[in-house]
């Protein structure tokens, strides 16, 4: 089986380190094609990177036509619905991964995200997907994405804080990291901090590798319609 | 006052329509500035077209800064969070504009849309605003945007047809008609059918004026934060 | 166009601020009619004030019939299911118009109201009118409605305090003033603390002058439908 | 102990049918006081007359002090918070009565209620209490709550129709009658239809006797705060 | 009329108190059954002594038919849609009823429980109920059920600074004791705090004595039809 | 890795059913468990088969320590929590999973069940995961969970039926088959309705799996947290 790992953004480095963190949890059988757009913009920090990723991101997805399902390696799950216009190959988005996984091993988690802007993004996913009543709080560690990828800095340290508060004030029983470029830190955190740390990637990776192997594919009856050949053509 | 009316398909017919509509109810020192992407989808129906639409209509919006205030002319309100974070001029949409005047004057309203494959995506949005109890139920139409563009197409009994039905099956005690396109029906399908008919464009459009006039402009604090100078440069 | 400002509270000094404050923001052709009750309360402060004041606030609408739309400008929004059965006018409340106004410039906003006693009555409006999850908290600065019609009275300062705290511990993007008394504070508060401050009067004007502008009326169907001519006569 | 049963409407004929039932179930120790208003809507159908009714129905329970209990009979449960500020003995609506007391002996109810125009109001009510999703549909019979007290008419049957509705449309498992002049058709419908059926009267006493037993009473805390003294007087 | 009054743990001296609570309130002719499984856990905290204390308490209300109704006297309300299903004859639990009642005597309350393990389960019913919006917080005390039996220990003085504490940081206007074990502390703590404190079993007792009176039975229909006879014989 | 598939009902032929679906999609190296209790309900319709197949099945998992994770295979998530105490190894009800699955291929689904009377247990718990808004609705099919076991039933064709329904009236986009006993459906029915249709002990399979090879482990803070030992022995 081949899956689509999409890093919407176009930061090359970062794509490396989501590809290498699916790659440790696939099965035998499944190869990782990691990509990102060609153009588009270095990380998605909230509302406006999230609509200008689309394009490009959309366009990997059509033209890598020979894998059997995709995942949507941003926290914001952005364009996952038109995603699923497009094939009806599964498609699984890393922020929905994380939730529904943290949903099934606590009662309630805490989000510890990037910068504050990125907070109502996440909270209106969480509102969408019905698990705002499981999420204590969705927390900004003001950890910027790019920051992550540099050596040295101190943001494992500032993520490391936000969970010791989740604990304290929001009673969260597990963490999710909402970022992809946080995919690196989860067993740090989970030994330090003695509780569960969910990493979306891995969990979008093992639960699209689920949907293929148990043929699950999206509906093709009502808002995930095919799009017409004639839509597709206007964007050449 | 200038205000943009940004229809986000790219159907020059759709546009001057709107552009009518608004100017029709406009205060005598309104300024109407019709625009409509250069490239993009030709109709907005569904998740895929609504992010295909994106890059070519936040364009617009920063190429077009000597206005006071932006109406987007999509039912779906796509961009809406995004457009926010690229300017503090007050931005509506006209899905959101519609459901909270149709709150105002019903207890509960019926929407009527295009195809039924965007139902779902107006039915997220009204999620996202709090609105869905308000709404008794969204009902598609089967007539397509552009149908609606069309000398002689019957799209317009199809509509009333769907009108009673929301009456009869739904107790709605007004209708908000799903779609830009449908903004010139409204006075012939509130006479037939004796109950309020509302369109978003021009909604949106006295709403946008109202805080224009009241100096409101976009919170840059949390989810609608200033876009950095750098960010917008990758796009050129 | 004439638009009836009422005042549901006996205090004179307070309807000639709101009259005053709604014609500043009022349209060319717009006369402002600011009206209050015969007897009654002299400040609406929680349910019980909210009752007695109904059957006034109720009569001046009866006896006020050459007017195009309603303002009720108590920021409880009382009264406001009742006076829409009476005229098919638009009746637009304060507390509402202010809330769907905030939720278009900011993801989330708090409200400061006076005192405690009505924090509970506002948050009944909000859930019933669907924006709870928009408002990150309703707080209450402990200064009676009447405090604010005093010379020299430290009001504005305990206001502006709370709306410090707001911003700290609720992540508001925006304020909501919650009561009609605070209408000319908007202006100093926006500035002194940098984001989006509303007042529910304006905001309520400009949307009541927007129905009338568009023709919207209150639909007949349902909750709302005309008071039989039988049950008018009874209060006579 | 002695319970004021208020009937907020002036029809005698109704606050003598409803004083019966509620003497009907009360212990033997309880000592009923049957009241209505000297002026107001001669029957509560719909926000106007809900609003109405209020000054006379809160005249009836500051003068009558001795009593340790007070039930509004009316199915809206309107002054229901007013009424809690006002006295610090348990108050009890017929309409939350009979919603709390169905929500124990079935999974989901129904409603069946006078005029469509009421229906709005009681769904209002159900959103505020929580029990929105433990009511499958408030249904009206169309029956006005006059001809309930009239001989001969065909209400019965009307109501009784509604209730097949709702067992095969609503998988309704129990029934709410949704007026106080239904009181007395508990029984017969009970029994031709196999399922429950709640009337507000009968159940709002029992509670408030329970509340005076309990010595439990309305929390001067908050929103049901003492109206101050001469907040009282203005009305005189 | 009889009650059984079914503690479901196994610790005889609990029973004991909850049947004395009970009898303090009961009406003059009700007598009161106080009961508790033969096996089973000692005290329920959490999801796991719930599901371990099912068989037996259902047994006792199998082995006890000559009653009228029955109280479930664990505030986890555990069983009690399985003992629904067992008997038509009124069932209510005592979290249930506190959370009723404590929503007609104020606008918000919080609930001071036990453990914190025990919070989720709570808040899982609070949501299941509806009433998850009325309900301030629900706290811990971190005393164990049997802590509460112990003569000396400081579980009262825990139990009242949680109090405090959700009267300072919830706005709460009335306290739910979360526990059957804390039924004698009402009085104490309501005095000394100034709000009304309510206990479940107290609560539970006088609304199932009100069914029971009202002839309201267990609706047969849907979810809580009755068990086959064949289903109840495997137990054997 | 070593998965048990645990049926909460004593029927072995469906145990033999169940566990051998999970071993057509188990990945290589996994071996799956199937058991069953040894006492217990046959099948489990309703609440009250709920609760009395719990000690049964939590004694199978404690007796069978020597596994990786648990699927509980019962459409209604019995036990699901009390089991997450007893284990920190991950805990997958076959209900959740396929929710969680389906709302990740459509926007929309509705369930089909087996009777009516285990409808609001599923729809408590589509409530409690906070998926109520992403299920259309919960249909019964009427066929008896051992029908599903018998030779030459015609319980294919009424789910098929109830399925035709489910797109016509719910605007369903997938189907969820509610019963464990019809996991061997979803391939012809999915083939006849062109829908996804999704069974859960295939979905909770390969989520337990995915849980195990992330390493993701039952919190064991808050309402997870272990049950002390000294609970265990009383059910010697």
């Amino acid at each position: 089986m081949r899956i689509l790992v999409l890093n919407p953004n176009t930061t090359a480095s970062m794509t490396e380190k989501i590809g290498a963190a699916a790659r440790r949890v696939a099965s035998p059988g499944t190869e990782i094609v990691a990509r990102n757009p060609a153009v588009g913009p270095a990380s998605i920090e909230g509302f406006y990177d999230e609509a200008m990723c689309l394009p490009g991101m959309l366009e990997v997805i059509r033209t890598t036509p020979d894998v059997d399902g995709v995942v949507i390696a941003c926290f914001d799950d952005t364009g996952l619905d038109a995603a699923r216009c497009l094939t009806d190959k599964p498609v699984v988005g890393i922020g929905e991964a994380a939730y529904h996984m943290a949903s099934m091993i606590s009662n309630k988690f805490s989000v510890i995200t990037t910068l504050g802007r990125s907070v109502p993004a996440l909270e209106h996913n969480l509102h969408k997907y019905g698990l705002s009543a499981r999420c204590a709080r969705v927390r900004s560690s003001e950890v910027a994405v790019l920051e992550l990828e540099e050596q040295g800095s101190n943001a494992t340290n500032r993520i490391s804080d936000e969970i010791a508060l989740a604990m304290a004030e929001d009673r969260a029983e597990a963490i999710v990291l909402g970022c992809a470029g946080m995919t690196d830190l989860t067993e740090f955190l989970s030994a330090r901090h003695g509780l569960p740390v969910l990493d979306g990637v891995v969990c979008a990776l093992t639960l699209c590798e689920s949907l293929v192997r148990l043929k699950l594919r999206t509906s093709r009856l009502g808002g995930y319609a095919d799009v017409p050949k004639r839509k597709l053509s206007y964007a050449n």
